[in-house]
């Protein structure tokens, strides 16, 4: 670009917002709003009232941990002190690219609820699980649930509410609306910044059936909140609902978890690999070369996971030493990690976080949804928060590199006139740039082969040796290093980017890309998402189905089936606690068994637990076999194998009328999560802000 | 404001930027440049190409040591964790100030060349004064002189380059277009960041003549490099060159460096309270209800120094302590300090920042220049940092909130359609938050009165005593933590406010407030500002002077006295270093004492040492008495005492034939500093980026 190119199109950068439109719901930032107020869906948004413009497609870069300090870390190390990155530093700066829109701004990041209980910091009365207050650092599984679903929740929370209600998230939405989605990450895709798109967890650490293994054992019990586990009538482990949630691209590490069992269900007795394959998905486990070959296949949906852990970093590690160490170790520079998956296989290919996001976009643009009503993508650089734990100052860098390297990727596979880009962060971490090697802190000397500068990089917010740091289950290194609670930068290119300039929330990037995407952002139009679900009671196979469509606004449904003759209940799902009954598969079908006798009456009922929306066919159950091949139907309408049809009825009064675990007004689902906390005898593992 | 209002005046902040202009001077910041490169001017601007528009006034607002993390640790504890600030949390909010146009973004700060040398951390070769490194932590000094100027330099140097040249500032730049300018700050006025708006020094430390005392002893040999002080020839001290300078108001502390007696020049034996008296200024001596008295009086600027030293904080200190003494001592809360002048005094009367601020636009806009030309006001939370560097966790949240609500105040006071307001910090700093006392660091908890959250607020970067705390030079308690390098927030409400958005640098901020205020922000331009110099050779009260006008390119002229017969120099200035000289008092008349001999002839050459101007007025020395009476001169022309007039001619050609000091292109200077460094035999005491 020539200079009157550029400064025409900083102009038009800075110009194009003219065309942002305005909203109606006003919901400012109050100063002293408590956890009450703060735990409804939207009450945490500072800027709703300024609108939006529509974007076809959205990209979300998530650097995890990558706060403006360990920016400039790896910024100064990479490019020099007054270098750019080459797709990082692009988004959001008016006229980097052309006439995109262009913003910049600080969001606060805040959750709900004490959620420590390793005994280290004895709050008055010794309570430590305390859902009464605010708490200032977040983790990423409620940082990630905040820009997820717009609702601020508790440390440990995936996609629920600090009652343990299920919020819908961007991918339900996306798919509510016919969009394609990827999900790619550099961590163990059930790893909770990924896990937000897929999953609605109480614990951010139930990976799968059989809890933090790889199949051979099973510490389920430690790992998930019983109820939530599938044996006990729950929506299931994180691995399990990306199955059922079925996005059409899911790249990162954790291989290892999906050699775990199902425990119940349809699946029993079967690997979550070969549930994967029987869905339909295109499965790669710890391949590159197999993943390089991966292409848009029509319903089948790609799982490419590449590591048994997380994936390897880019640098190898340059552990913080200190004071006397680190002066005595003196400089160093970062070396590339013979095991990095962005180094090339024998046949040519690789996998750094940039080759994953061409994958992912490749498969989301040959895909004929998305020409049609567009994709979302949500793109994770990983591991610069785990370095950082790690007080690895080499480590973060390059994983830094390896985000700002899928940046320029994307910047060359997307049109900004119709696509948001955004970049950002989940939480501010402990690394810090000084220019000495501090007395107490841990730290590190790099210095840039870019500008020769000596950066010194200073860890203070752990020992050297954390207990935590020899936890196995964790599946990566842990140092120990503390996120922190600084606002953090969120830029971004594309329509609607002017929408992060200033002062936001976390939960304000919900709304940004909600709305950019015409999605139903608030709770009312959440719900009417199922005013036209459909419950078809059929025969297949010789087995009967309830087939449940048009579920969109529910993440979670409840079921009971009465004899018609005596009005008993003879079968139903456990409505316990809000992760309790059926997991939705959004914008699918998603299939419960019925045990019907033939010849008799039957009433079923099913409820969209976040909806309220009732479905309730009342049938008489035909021979299976006949009706498998279109007969019998006693409603009258013969759909193929269709027995009976159920259309649902919307509750649209007041939300205290509503049903169990309505969004935004979780009353009773609330007294029940609440019960089944006291209750339950479980050595339930609340998380420190620390992973 | 309903919310139909907010939404439109939402609407039309993001769109005002339609407006900027553009500018022709590409100097986009390109990885790897190093200290040869960067420590030209303007040469580490990120945005050249991004245009600004014209505003009438500025404001320019400095949150000394306030990072994102320290903002987040006041507005947690004083508005909550949703909350908002009054005044800072407008700032750069899309739609929060009616129409404004507003901006926020992130901007690098680093310095140039290492200037450590208390051994802690020696490096390859022992060397540590090293001009030839970058240095990713930057001081007070070299980050005011940053936006003071558009130059880079070293840690400690006030508006020199790393040469040790003057380069010109927004003071001098403003006066130079006839404006009115403001300097207010809670801490000595000396300190850095006010400073740089009064000053050149290649010492921070400089404070007055007699070093860092109150008069009653002399510590300049160790405060100031020797060349600067007047009696060895030099342009002064930075009280010295305050009093040249002549802001229409300046209010801090530090009113006991001026008890300190000038050891040479004009004013030599009186104190700088009496020169600054004799010099026509309205001077205030701590007294917060003479204070309240101050009014705008025609030619009598106001100089209020409220304190000895840094004035009190807003609230008490709560050291932090080790993991064990934090947790022992629980959460706190935060009590106003007794000693804050911010309290009522028995006359009702009050100086807090807002009470500072306030005083400041009362007599700038009273003044007609401001009316014809504009102000430019710099408002400084000072102790913010020096709070932090205590670990003292609500000193520095106190302060933040006094500076807040100076913003608060300005906001009544200005039009927001030609006043641009800038938000910003010179650096960032220690303090994290955290969720849990750490191990290492010293901590401190409090509890938010607003929300009942608990903040641990950790200082990781120094152990608890350092040895510099007990510098009783330094004025304040320092207690040793440091700066931080990470990149800062930047927020902009006004005319030209999107030019913060992105990615800058802090030398661009010295663009946007130039750019905006029509000041001459590049080097030529600089020059010509002397192109209408004039020195005339004049005779008053029986004796003679060169009254030196429109050398206001310069900050420093040289000259020489020949005798016209013999062309032998009989007087001369030291021009040994580029702060040796002729201080400039800019857009006044600057008075060289000449010692001349009835009926003689002599050639006087003055030289500007930045623009490279001459002005060579020959003439025969009258009878004193005669000229003073308007009479004896010999060039014909008849001006009063006029005796002779030099119109100076400005070299225009390539600035390798340019004079001593050349801003920008400072070789000639560069080799004086540099021997002058190495021959002086001086205890230079050059500064960490710890203050």
């Amino acid at each position: 670009m020539n200079m009157k190119h550029i400064i025409k199109a900083a102009a038009a950068a800075v110009t194009s917002v003219a065309a942002l439109g305005a909203l109606t719901v006003p919901a400012l930032a109050q100063d002293g709003k408590g956890v009450a107020d703060l735990s409804q869906h939207g009450a945490a948004q500072r800027i709703a009232t300024i609108g939006s413009v529509n974007a076809k497609n959205v990209i979300l870069f998530i650097g995890d941990g990558m706060g403006d300090s360990e920016i400039t870390v790896a910024r100064d190390y990479l490019h020099g002190a007054n270098g750019s990155f080459d797709g990082l530093d692009k988004i959001g700066q008016p006229g980097a690219l052309g006439d995109a829109a262009a913003g910049t701004g600080q969001y606060t990041t805040f959750s709900l609820g004490y959620s420590s209980d390793n005994g280290k910091y004895p709050k008055a009365g010794g309570v430590n699980n305390n859902p009464g207050v605010i708490t200032p650092v977040t983790d990423s599984s409620a940082s990630g649930s905040s820009w997820a679903t717009g609702t601020k929740t508790y440390n440990n929370a995936v996609d629920v509410d600090i009652y343990g209600n299920p919020q819908l998230n961007l991918f339900e939405l996306a798919k509510a609306k016919g969009m394609t989605t990827g999900n790619v990450t550099t961590s163990e895709i059930q790893d909770a910044t990924p896990a937000v798109l897929e999953s609605h967890s109480t614990e951010r650490s139930c990976y799968g059936p059989q809890g933090k293994t790889d199949g051979s054992s099973n510490n389920a019990a430690k790992q998930c909140r019983a109820e939530q586990l599938k044996e006990n009538g729950g929506i299931g482990s994180i691995s399990e609902q990306l199955l059922d949630t079925r996005a059409d691209v899911t790249i990162g590490g954790g291989a290892k978890y999906f050699r775990q069992t199902a425990q119940a269900g349809e699946y029993q007795g079967k690997t979550l690999w070969d549930q994967a394959k029987a869905r339909g998905f295109q499965t790669v486990e710890n391949n590159v070369d197999e993943f390089s070959k991966l292409q848009y296949q029509e319903n089948k949906p790609v799982l490419a996971l590449l590591g048994d852990g997380n994936l390897p970093t880019e640098f190898n590690a340059t552990p913080a030493l200190d004071q006397a160490a680190t002066i005595k170790r003196g400089a160093l520079q970062c070396s590339v990690n013979e095991a990095w998956l962005g180094n090339k296989t024998a046949a040519g290919n690789s996998a750094s976080l940039a080759d994953m996001t061409n994958k992912a976009l490749d498969v989301l643009q040959a895909n004929p949804k998305t020409n049609e009503n567009g994709f979302f993508l949500q793109v994770e650089g990983a591991s610069i928060d785990k370095q950082d734990h790690a007080a690895n100052a080499c480590g973060q860098i390059g994983e830094t590199d390896d985000l700002d390297k899928a940046i320029s990727a994307a910047l060359n596979h997307v049109d900004l006139s119709n696509t948001l880009i955004i970049v950002t962060a989940d939480h501010a971490h402990t690394s810090q740039i000084v220019n000495e090697p501090p007395a107490y802190a841990l730290s590190t000397i790099l210095k840039s082969p870019v500008d020769g500068a000596e950066i010194v990089v200073s860890y203070g917010t752990a020992t050297a040796v954390d207990p935590d740091a020899t936890d196995a289950s964790k599946g990566y290194n842990d140092g120990g290093m503390e996120h922190t609670g600084t606002q953090l930068r969120i830029a971004a290119s594309g329509p609607g980017a002017q929408r992060v300039i200033g002062l936001t929330d976390q939960t304000d990037n919900f709304y940004t890309i909600g709305k950019a995407l015409g999605l139903a952002t608030e709770t009312g139009d959440q719900k009417n998402l199922s005013a036209d679900a459909k419950v078809n009671v059929v025969a297949r196979d010789g087995k009967y189905y309830a087939d449940l469509t048009g579920f969109n606004g529910d993440a979670v449904v409840s079921y009971e089936l009465r004899d018609g003759a005596t009005n008993q209940v003879i079968a139903a799902s456990n409505n316990s606690t809000p992760v309790s009954g059926v997991r939705i598969a959004p914008g699918q079908t998603t299939e419960i068994p019925l045990d019907l006798v033939e010849g008799k009456n039957y009433r079923l009922t099913v409820t969209g637990r976040q909806s309220g929306a009732v479905a309730a066919p009342a049938f008489t159950a035909p021979a299976a076999s006949a009706a498998d091949k279109g007969n019998g139907n006693n409603n009258g309408n013969n759909n193929g194998g269709v027995i009976a049809q159920g259309q649902a009825k919307l509750d649209k009064g007041d939300s205290a009328n509503g049903l169990l675990g309505n969004t935004g007004s979780a009353i009773i689902g609330a007294v029940l999560f609440i019960l089944a906390v006291g209750a339950a005898a479980l050595a339930v593992k609340f998380a420190k802000a620390r992973r």
